[in-house]
Protein backbone atom coordinates (compact mmCIF):
# COMPACT_ATOMS: atom_id res chain seq x y z
CA UNK A 1 0.00 0.00 0.00
CA UNK A 2 1.49 3.39 -0.59
CA UNK A 3 2.08 6.03 1.90
CA UNK A 4 0.60 9.38 1.55
CA UNK A 5 2.15 12.22 3.69
CA UNK A 6 -0.36 14.79 3.87
CA UNK A 7 0.59 18.52 5.15
CA UNK A 8 -1.56 20.26 7.93
CA UNK A 9 -0.96 24.01 7.83
CA UNK A 10 -2.97 25.11 4.17
CA UNK A 11 -3.92 21.93 3.17
CA UNK A 12 -6.35 20.51 6.24
CA UNK A 13 -6.13 23.73 8.04
CA UNK A 14 -7.13 26.81 6.78
CA UNK A 15 -4.52 29.10 8.32
CA UNK A 16 -5.00 32.27 5.82
CA UNK A 17 -8.59 32.03 7.04
CA UNK A 18 -7.28 32.11 10.80
CA UNK A 19 -4.68 34.81 9.69
CA UNK A 20 -7.10 36.63 7.71
CA UNK A 21 -9.47 37.09 11.13
CA UNK A 22 -6.77 37.90 13.35
CA UNK A 23 -5.47 40.63 11.05
CA UNK A 24 -9.01 42.10 10.98
CA UNK A 25 -9.26 41.27 14.64
CA UNK A 26 -6.28 43.39 15.56
CA UNK A 27 -6.36 46.27 12.86
CA UNK A 28 -9.61 46.27 11.24
CA UNK A 29 -8.64 45.67 8.00
CA UNK A 30 -9.57 43.15 5.60
CA UNK A 31 -6.66 41.66 3.63
CA UNK A 32 -8.23 39.97 0.49
CA UNK A 33 -6.90 36.51 -0.98
CA UNK A 34 -6.02 38.11 -4.11
CA UNK A 35 -3.58 40.80 -2.11
CA UNK A 36 -1.63 37.78 -0.73
CA UNK A 37 -0.88 36.12 -4.05
CA UNK A 38 3.04 35.41 -4.26
CA UNK A 39 3.72 36.37 -1.03
CA UNK A 40 5.08 34.25 2.08
CA UNK A 41 2.96 33.92 4.95
CA UNK A 42 5.12 35.90 7.03
CA UNK A 43 5.37 38.79 5.05
CA UNK A 44 1.70 38.54 3.75
CA UNK A 45 0.55 39.10 7.31
CA UNK A 46 1.74 41.99 9.20
CA UNK A 47 1.35 40.75 12.43
CA UNK A 48 2.25 36.67 11.47
CA UNK A 49 4.69 36.50 14.62
CA UNK A 50 2.05 37.23 16.87
CA UNK A 51 -0.35 35.12 15.22
CA UNK A 52 1.38 32.26 15.03
CA UNK A 53 2.62 32.32 18.23
CA UNK A 54 -0.71 33.03 20.43
CA UNK A 55 -2.59 30.53 22.34
CA UNK A 56 -4.94 28.79 19.95
CA UNK A 57 -3.78 29.82 16.52
CA UNK A 58 -3.61 26.55 15.45
CA UNK A 59 -6.33 24.93 17.62
CA UNK A 60 -9.03 26.75 16.51
CA UNK A 61 -8.00 26.88 12.63
CA UNK A 62 -10.93 26.05 10.43
CA UNK A 63 -10.61 23.14 8.45
CA UNK A 64 -10.48 23.20 4.45
CA UNK A 65 -13.50 22.34 2.62
CA UNK A 66 -13.98 18.58 1.81
CA UNK A 67 -10.75 17.83 3.55
CA UNK A 68 -12.69 15.35 6.14
CA UNK A 69 -14.57 13.21 3.81
CA UNK A 70 -11.17 13.47 1.65
CA UNK A 71 -8.87 12.75 3.85
CA UNK A 72 -11.47 9.93 5.10
CA UNK A 73 -11.01 8.45 1.52
CA UNK A 74 -7.46 8.32 1.52
CA UNK A 75 -7.02 6.93 5.13
CA UNK A 76 -9.42 3.88 3.60
CA UNK A 77 -7.08 3.79 0.42
CA UNK A 78 -3.56 4.46 1.74
CA UNK A 79 -1.39 4.14 4.21
CA UNK A 80 -1.53 7.98 5.88
CA UNK A 81 0.97 10.19 7.71
CA UNK A 82 0.02 13.49 8.79
CA UNK A 83 3.13 15.38 8.45
CA UNK A 84 4.03 18.97 10.04
CA UNK A 85 6.39 21.47 10.69
CA UNK A 86 5.48 21.98 14.16
CA UNK A 87 8.37 22.15 16.56
CA UNK A 88 9.91 25.77 15.78
CA UNK A 89 5.94 26.97 17.93
CA UNK A 90 6.78 24.65 21.10
CA UNK A 91 2.97 25.40 21.83
CA UNK A 92 1.32 24.27 18.36
CA UNK A 93 2.54 20.71 19.29
CA UNK A 94 -0.74 19.57 21.44
CA UNK A 95 -2.99 22.38 19.62
CA UNK A 96 -2.14 20.30 16.12
CA UNK A 97 -2.85 17.30 17.98
CA UNK A 98 -5.69 17.93 19.65
CA UNK A 99 -7.21 19.70 16.48
CA UNK A 100 -6.37 16.59 14.23
CA UNK A 101 -8.35 14.28 17.31
CA UNK A 102 -11.47 16.81 16.92
CA UNK A 103 -11.61 16.80 13.00
CA UNK A 104 -10.10 13.22 11.88
CA UNK A 105 -11.01 11.23 14.65
CA UNK A 106 -10.16 8.28 12.04
CA UNK A 107 -6.50 9.65 12.25
CA UNK A 108 -4.44 7.91 15.07
CA UNK A 109 -2.06 8.88 16.68
CA UNK A 110 0.66 6.66 15.47
CA UNK A 111 -0.34 8.26 12.20
CA UNK A 112 0.97 11.74 12.95
CA UNK A 113 4.56 13.14 12.65
CA UNK A 114 5.47 16.50 14.27
CA UNK A 115 8.74 17.51 12.62
CA UNK A 116 11.15 20.87 12.40
CA UNK A 117 11.65 19.73 8.43
CA UNK A 118 10.07 16.82 6.21
CA UNK A 119 13.13 15.87 4.33
CA UNK A 120 13.57 12.50 6.07
CA UNK A 121 9.81 11.61 6.24
CA UNK A 122 9.42 8.30 3.63
CA UNK A 123 6.66 8.28 1.55
CA UNK A 124 5.17 7.69 -2.14
CA UNK A 125 3.35 11.11 -2.06
CA UNK A 126 3.43 14.25 -0.84
CA UNK A 127 0.38 16.53 -0.27
CA UNK A 128 1.91 19.93 0.61
CA UNK A 129 1.58 23.41 -0.06
CA UNK A 130 5.33 24.75 0.42
CA UNK A 131 7.58 24.09 -2.65
CA UNK A 132 10.66 23.66 -0.41
CA UNK A 133 9.03 20.45 1.33
CA UNK A 134 8.06 19.44 -1.99
CA UNK A 135 11.21 19.75 -3.63
CA UNK A 136 12.96 17.75 -1.16
CA UNK A 137 11.05 15.05 -1.63
CA UNK A 138 11.37 12.30 -4.19
CA UNK A 139 8.40 10.85 -4.80
CA UNK A 140 5.16 12.10 -6.53
CA UNK A 141 4.52 16.00 -5.64
CA UNK A 142 0.77 17.12 -4.78
CA UNK A 143 0.94 20.99 -4.47
CA UNK A 144 -2.21 22.50 -2.52
CA UNK A 145 -2.95 25.82 -4.02
CA UNK A 146 -2.68 28.71 -1.63
CA UNK A 147 -1.74 31.96 -2.01
CA UNK A 148 2.11 32.14 -1.62
CA UNK A 149 2.62 29.48 -4.19
CA UNK A 150 0.08 29.93 -6.41
CA UNK A 151 2.50 31.68 -9.16
CA UNK A 152 5.15 28.85 -8.79
CA UNK A 153 5.18 26.72 -11.89
CA UNK A 154 7.14 23.26 -11.31
CA UNK A 155 6.76 20.09 -13.91
CA UNK A 156 7.58 17.95 -11.11
CA UNK A 157 4.38 19.00 -9.57
CA UNK A 158 0.39 18.24 -9.55
CA UNK A 159 -1.78 20.93 -8.62
CA UNK A 160 -4.72 20.48 -6.69
CA UNK A 161 -6.88 23.54 -5.60
CA UNK A 162 -9.66 21.36 -3.43
CA UNK A 163 -10.23 18.04 -1.41
CA UNK A 164 -12.39 16.96 -4.36
CA UNK A 165 -9.41 17.13 -7.34
CA UNK A 166 -7.08 15.22 -4.64
CA UNK A 167 -9.97 12.37 -4.70
CA UNK A 168 -10.14 12.43 -8.17
CA UNK A 169 -6.26 12.13 -9.26
CA UNK A 170 -6.00 9.30 -5.72
CA UNK B 1 27.09 12.80 6.02
CA UNK B 2 26.10 10.23 7.64
CA UNK B 3 22.48 10.76 9.29
CA UNK B 4 21.62 9.68 13.31
CA UNK B 5 18.33 9.01 14.72
CA UNK B 6 18.75 9.00 18.04
CA UNK B 7 15.50 7.97 20.62
CA UNK B 8 15.20 9.62 23.41
CA UNK B 9 13.58 8.14 26.30
CA UNK B 10 16.15 5.25 27.08
CA UNK B 11 18.80 6.87 25.23
CA UNK B 12 19.04 10.66 26.12
CA UNK B 13 16.43 10.25 29.07
CA UNK B 14 16.91 8.10 32.30
CA UNK B 15 12.99 7.10 32.42
CA UNK B 16 14.06 4.04 34.55
CA UNK B 17 15.75 6.36 37.23
CA UNK B 18 11.79 8.39 36.83
CA UNK B 19 9.80 5.27 37.03
CA UNK B 20 11.87 3.99 39.89
CA UNK B 21 11.65 7.50 42.04
CA UNK B 22 7.98 7.94 41.55
CA UNK B 23 7.07 4.22 42.60
CA UNK B 24 9.13 4.78 45.67
CA UNK B 25 6.81 8.65 46.10
CA UNK B 26 3.63 6.52 45.79
CA UNK B 27 4.43 3.27 46.82
CA UNK B 28 7.50 3.21 49.65
CA UNK B 29 9.12 0.43 47.35
CA UNK B 30 12.35 1.01 45.71
CA UNK B 31 12.60 -1.62 42.59
CA UNK B 32 16.15 -2.94 41.97
CA UNK B 33 17.19 -2.85 38.50
CA UNK B 34 17.66 -6.30 38.49
CA UNK B 35 13.98 -6.84 39.30
CA UNK B 36 13.31 -5.27 36.32
CA UNK B 37 15.56 -7.07 33.21
CA UNK B 38 13.25 -8.86 30.70
CA UNK B 39 10.03 -6.46 31.26
CA UNK B 40 8.34 -4.51 29.82
CA UNK B 41 7.95 -1.07 30.94
CA UNK B 42 4.15 -1.25 31.21
CA UNK B 43 4.72 -4.64 33.18
CA UNK B 44 7.70 -3.45 35.00
CA UNK B 45 5.92 -0.51 37.04
CA UNK B 46 2.71 -0.95 38.31
CA UNK B 47 1.60 2.64 38.06
CA UNK B 48 3.33 2.68 34.98
CA UNK B 49 0.20 4.61 32.92
CA UNK B 50 -0.53 7.19 35.94
CA UNK B 51 3.70 8.00 35.60
CA UNK B 52 3.89 8.36 31.87
CA UNK B 53 0.56 10.32 31.84
CA UNK B 54 1.50 12.94 35.10
CA UNK B 55 2.10 15.80 34.12
CA UNK B 56 6.03 16.81 34.50
CA UNK B 57 6.92 12.82 33.76
CA UNK B 58 9.11 13.73 30.98
CA UNK B 59 9.82 17.32 31.45
CA UNK B 60 11.86 16.23 34.61
CA UNK B 61 13.42 13.37 33.60
CA UNK B 62 16.88 12.84 34.82
CA UNK B 63 19.52 12.42 31.69
CA UNK B 64 21.32 9.60 30.73
CA UNK B 65 24.64 9.92 32.15
CA UNK B 66 27.50 11.19 29.35
CA UNK B 67 24.88 11.53 26.89
CA UNK B 68 25.17 15.80 26.49
CA UNK B 69 29.11 14.88 25.84
CA UNK B 70 28.19 12.16 24.04
CA UNK B 71 25.14 13.77 21.51
CA UNK B 72 27.54 17.00 21.04
CA UNK B 73 30.27 14.87 19.80
CA UNK B 74 27.70 13.19 16.96
CA UNK B 75 26.37 16.30 16.50
CA UNK B 76 29.39 17.53 15.49
CA UNK B 77 30.34 14.57 13.12
CA UNK B 78 26.83 13.59 12.16
CA UNK B 79 23.75 15.05 10.23
CA UNK B 80 21.34 13.93 14.07
CA UNK B 81 18.00 13.37 14.27
CA UNK B 82 16.37 13.15 17.57
CA UNK B 83 13.15 11.37 16.67
CA UNK B 84 11.03 10.23 19.90
CA UNK B 85 7.24 8.32 20.06
CA UNK B 86 5.40 10.85 21.92
CA UNK B 87 1.96 11.29 19.95
CA UNK B 88 0.19 8.30 22.54
CA UNK B 89 1.11 11.21 25.15
CA UNK B 90 -0.73 14.92 23.95
CA UNK B 91 1.12 16.30 27.12
CA UNK B 92 4.19 14.88 26.60
CA UNK B 93 5.23 17.06 23.10
CA UNK B 94 6.22 20.32 24.64
CA UNK B 95 7.52 18.71 27.82
CA UNK B 96 10.09 16.48 25.26
CA UNK B 97 10.89 19.80 23.74
CA UNK B 98 11.67 21.98 26.44
CA UNK B 99 13.73 19.26 27.79
CA UNK B 100 15.58 18.76 24.53
CA UNK B 101 16.13 22.60 24.81
CA UNK B 102 17.34 22.53 27.88
CA UNK B 103 19.81 19.68 28.40
CA UNK B 104 20.84 19.75 24.74
CA UNK B 105 21.08 23.62 23.61
CA UNK B 106 23.17 22.69 20.24
CA UNK B 107 20.12 20.49 18.95
CA UNK B 108 17.79 23.11 16.93
CA UNK B 109 14.24 22.63 16.32
CA UNK B 110 14.85 21.12 12.81
CA UNK B 111 16.70 18.31 14.52
CA UNK B 112 13.56 17.16 16.02
CA UNK B 113 10.70 14.50 15.05
CA UNK B 114 7.98 13.41 17.25
CA UNK B 115 5.85 10.91 16.11
CA UNK B 116 3.99 7.73 16.71
CA UNK B 117 5.74 4.94 15.09
CA UNK B 118 9.64 5.32 13.42
CA UNK B 119 9.83 3.36 10.14
CA UNK B 120 9.06 6.17 8.34
CA UNK B 121 12.06 8.20 9.54
CA UNK B 122 14.95 8.10 7.53
CA UNK B 123 18.92 7.48 8.12
CA UNK B 124 21.74 5.41 8.64
CA UNK B 125 22.03 4.89 12.18
CA UNK B 126 19.57 4.10 14.30
CA UNK B 127 20.02 4.49 18.63
CA UNK B 128 17.31 2.89 20.14
CA UNK B 129 16.52 0.73 23.12
CA UNK B 130 13.41 -0.82 21.79
CA UNK B 131 13.43 -3.63 19.64
CA UNK B 132 10.73 -2.82 18.26
CA UNK B 133 12.16 0.21 16.15
CA UNK B 134 15.38 -1.43 15.72
CA UNK B 135 13.80 -4.11 13.95
CA UNK B 136 11.83 -1.79 11.29
CA UNK B 137 15.48 0.03 10.72
CA UNK B 138 17.17 -0.87 7.29
CA UNK B 139 20.38 0.83 8.82
CA UNK B 140 22.75 0.11 10.75
CA UNK B 141 21.34 -0.66 15.00
CA UNK B 142 22.46 0.11 17.81
CA UNK B 143 20.70 -0.91 20.98
CA UNK B 144 21.28 0.87 23.95
CA UNK B 145 20.44 -1.59 27.09
CA UNK B 146 18.05 -0.92 29.71
CA UNK B 147 16.70 -3.54 31.58
CA UNK B 148 13.97 -4.47 29.41
CA UNK B 149 15.79 -5.27 26.24
CA UNK B 150 18.78 -7.01 28.41
CA UNK B 151 18.04 -10.34 27.47
CA UNK B 152 17.11 -9.68 23.35
CA UNK B 153 19.94 -10.95 21.59
CA UNK B 154 20.20 -10.08 17.71
CA UNK B 155 22.98 -9.97 15.79
CA UNK B 156 21.74 -7.22 13.53
CA UNK B 157 22.42 -5.43 16.60
CA UNK B 158 24.86 -3.64 18.03
CA UNK B 159 25.30 -3.30 22.13
CA UNK B 160 25.91 -0.43 24.13
CA UNK B 161 25.59 0.37 27.28
CA UNK B 162 27.19 3.41 27.79
CA UNK B 163 27.20 7.12 25.88
CA UNK B 164 31.20 6.70 25.75
CA UNK B 165 30.47 2.85 23.97
CA UNK B 166 28.60 5.08 21.30
CA UNK B 167 31.44 7.56 20.91
CA UNK B 168 34.02 4.70 20.34
CA UNK B 169 32.26 2.96 18.00
CA UNK B 170 30.56 6.02 15.86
Amino acid sequence: MKQVLVDMDGVLADVYAQFIRLEKEKTGTILSPESLIGKKEAHAFPHYETHVTSSGFFRTAPIIPGSVKGLEYLNNKYDVLIVSSATEFPDSLKEKLDWLNEHYPFISWQQMIFCGKKDSIKGDIMIDDHPKNLDAFPGRRIIFTQPHNAQVENPSYERVSTWEEICTIL
